[in-house]
């Protein structure tokens, strides 16, 4: 069986002893193993702070971004390879594995154009000098210096290219070294990644670290001007957050975590409309695409009382029309879940959600194709109705991460407001309605709760990408339950692995310091 | 005895039972006593959320700068009093009252202004509009909305009246109702205020509560929109961030906790310069303004070798001046430490730098005046010597909170910075040089490690306030050892208390959406 290896201390390294078992969830075939055990993980966290940090920060952004166009340009040259291998290790379609693919390429890409519009400066400087005193000769400005530590990142097992590159993207741009520990089950794809960007050698050493399996003690050895960003479960969140070099040493945290996203349709939609269609595209979507393994995808949908019946009818017949099975087979449309455990958990939550809900769909016969009988870790595409959104409690606090949405009636924007608001905080939410006053009364009702809002109208619902899909210029993160991050967002991606400082003092000191940019 | 209440619901509730009780620091003798058992703190958070939440929402970012123009009023027509009430509770100078009862008018007039200045918005834009797909309809653009919760304020004991005004003033105007919790044992100057605010009826109900006394189970029912801010040491912020509503709920928490603030002696700088004078000017106050219970203040003086013995004689020669005693007799410089804690801790804290460096002042006789025979809470001020800075330990790591800093002699410029950033992250430093260059080298060197740096040159040495003292305009905060928060720093103050919200659709929509402003 294939070997994988960790990247540190920049060399290939194996871990000690039997490995974890790394397997295509659609047939359970072993693929890989994988351990870190022994790999000296302090030593490599040095190593990135001592000579990736000094090497990156040597950099201006526009040189910076020079090293993403080059990581991001690699993933573009093997495409379809990538494809292959994301397929195989994660038990999704092609088409769910472009989405994690091209959403690699794509914002690498889009932070290499950042960086090059950055140009030669090293840092960045936030806001304009102002009087501090009553001449105006003190004054203060602030910078945005890189932190001179190592950013770890923590990555989900849904997306091991996205993942990778859009948190390598803001953290090498803004001028710290990454130290990448992808989830373990689908690591495969992150590991061939890296092993082409190692190949080529784009990276200065020290850059770009990996860690192919578990993480041991890895964040125990982070320190005050470190990073830890982690994408996954809100328990696993909960961890991190109470380590040491977190509670003691204020290791910057972002967290990523669990979410009950909503889609609201407007009162003022008709059926048969252009925003009524697309309301059903991207709720389908969202059930479907990457077995609805998406943190963004739509669980909850909010619908009109004298519509929610139409709209359980049109999805029902949509979700008719889905093939499970091993994504190698000829019109497979969705694949299974990423790991047992995984199915284990989606089938624990559908029976949550069906003690308080009626199941319109996925209560039928259930048989994956092109596999093997009884193989596989697939889920059956559900749908639920549930005719009081007050009276529900799971629905509004336990993500299934799996093909699951229910269908919520409601009577008043005031309702749907305070519903939406039970999720307790999350990723995104979208609003499809045309009647401008309403869409804003919601988006403006239930934004504070929110990291993003996504207001479909007829006039864009022909180009927008639809709510799950995370765009590099605007942020991604949410509060709450959510786990009150924030990634991505253009530039503002910069300052969670930057140190703003205050520089105050005499204005031509201050000007000709910020004019050099570093 | 006077019994101290808390205002919480709208009204002032004493605690049950025997209080803690509030002595006058210099003298030891009882001033109240104050209890908060009894006290239903998971209504007090309701009230303020579900009352002064929305009473302040509603209100524009000029109206809720009125609330602040109002309590910066309140306290200036009573200034002369509340001095007195800071004397006595604080133990400090009249002029070291001032120093914290007129940076909360100044601060809070300096947020009323902003206010002011922001208008008849309720919510803030960050950023333009942005195109997000191939044609120019689909945009996004970035909101800050008030979260929905309450901002919880844990204060410090060293600036009761400050501490108070900074926190609440960036809470207020983002939108955000207050829950204060001053440090007990100075919590008489804070109760003053709140009595006069209350009595005064400025702010609507529920926008202000104030807890007079130990927290109890205060922040176990904190919930994910709501905040918590914390000013203090070090180990209470590891405790209050290990909390289940932060670790699990996501509730942001801004910690401002220990910090070994530097100052830097340029090695261009002639001694009997301007520039030279500042410098043996700021280190002094630092060490004996407030007794040195600044978190700002300077603990670590690198001076160039060949000036070490200079900077030495010329500091102790003015602590020789130094009058320790109680501040309500006249000559008296000097105030007792807060507590009786404090001064155990500064005692054991002088130990820990009296076993790796030699004492230039400080253990000599030191008999307080105006106080009966062992009464009072008082420390001499105490200045150590290290001839090398690499080889101390303690003076880099563990933060004396009294009128005491240690004096290093130092070789060169890569050193200065190296041992400076061994301090593990802190709030501020300074730098006294002329020379542009030196001075770029060290704030750039030093800058990722700090909140805040000061250049101080010949051309603002007559007009920069010193180190020590936080401006509403510069941010205030540090990483690592200081906490990782960020306070203040004009509008960039209001951000904590706001949620980022991605809103993505039609232009129209979005433009109509940011220009109507809430």
């Amino acid at each position: 069986m294939i070997v994988l290896s960790s990247y540190v201390s920049g060399t290939w390294k194996k871990g000690d002893g039997a490995g974890q078992v790394l397997v295509n969830p659609a047939t359970e075939e072993p693929l890989a193993e994988t351990s870190t055990r022994g790999i000296d993980l302090a030593a490599a966290l040095d190593f990135a702070r001592d000579e990736g940090g000094p090497a990156l920060r040597a950099l201006t952004f526009a040189e910076r971004g020079e090293l993403l166009r080059a990581m991001s340009r690699i993933i573009h040259q093997n495409r379809d390879h990538l494809l292959d291998v994301g397929m195989e290790s994660g038990g999704v379609t092609r088409s769910d594995a472009k989405f994690d693919v091209d959403g690699a390429m794509g914002t690498l890409a889009y932070y290499a154009d950042l960086g090059k519009e950055l140009g030669s400066r090293k840092w960045l400087t936030d806001g304009d000098a102002v009087q501090l005193g009553r001449s105006p000769r003190f004054v203060g400005h602030h910078l945005l210096l890189p932190r001179r530590g190592v950013a770890v990142h923590v990555n989900a097992f849904n997306f091991p290219a996205w993942g990778f590159g859009e948190k390598a993207a803001c953290a090498l741009l803004a001028g710290m070294p990454v130290f990448v520990k992808p989830a373990t089950s689908t690591a495969l794809l992150a590991h061939r990644i890296f092993e082409l960007i190692v190949e080529a050698k784009v990276l200065p050493e020290g850059v770009a670290s990996l860690l192919t399996g578990p993480a041991g003690d890895l964040v125990e050895h982070l320190r005050g001007e470190d990073v830890l960003s982690f994408t996954g479960g809100g328990s696993t969140a909960t961890t991190l957050r109470s380590v040491q070099p977190v509670v003691r040493d204020s290791v910057r945290v972002n967290v990523e975590a669990d979410s009950l996203n909503a889609a609201i349709l407007g009162a003022d939609v008709e059926p048969g409309s252009d925003t009524f269609n697309g309301f059903l595209r991207d709720v389908f979507r969202d059930m479907t695409q990457k077995t609805g393994q998406k943190c963004t995808a739509i669980r909850r949908v909010f619908v009109p009382r004298d519509r929610a019946a139409g709209v359980v009818e049109e999805l029902v017949e949509r979700l008719r029309g889905v093939v499970a099975g091993n994504p190698k087979t000829d019109g497979v449309t969705m694949g299974p879940v990423a790991t047992a455990a995984q199915a284990r958990d989606v089938k624990a939550g559908l029976e949550l959600l069906r003690a308080e809900s009626r199941v319109a769909f996925g209560d039928g016969p259930f048989e994956p194709v092109g596999v093997p009988a009884g193989k596989g870790f697939f889920v059956p595409p559900t749908l639920f109705v549930q005719e009081s959104a007050a009276a529900a409690k799971n629905a509004h606090a336990h993500e299934v991460f799996g093909p699951a949405a229910t269908v919520f009636a409601y009577d008043s924007t005031d309702e749907v407001i305070t519903q939406v608001r039970r999720g307790g905080g999350g990723l995104v939410s979208s609003v499809y309605a045309d009647d401008k006053a309403l869409a804003t009364e919601l988006v403006l009702g239930i934004g504070s709760s929110l990291g993003r809002v996504v207001a479909i109208s007829a006039k864009v619902v022909d180009q927008a990408p639809g709510p799950g899909t995370v765009l590099p210029q605007s942020i991604h993160g949410g509060p709450g339950r959510a786990g009150g991050g924030e990634e991505l967002g253009g530039v503002r991606g910069l300052g969670f692995y930057s140190q703003r400082v205050a520089v105050q003092g005499d204005r031509p000191f201050i000007d000709g310091l910020t004019g050099a940019k570093g």
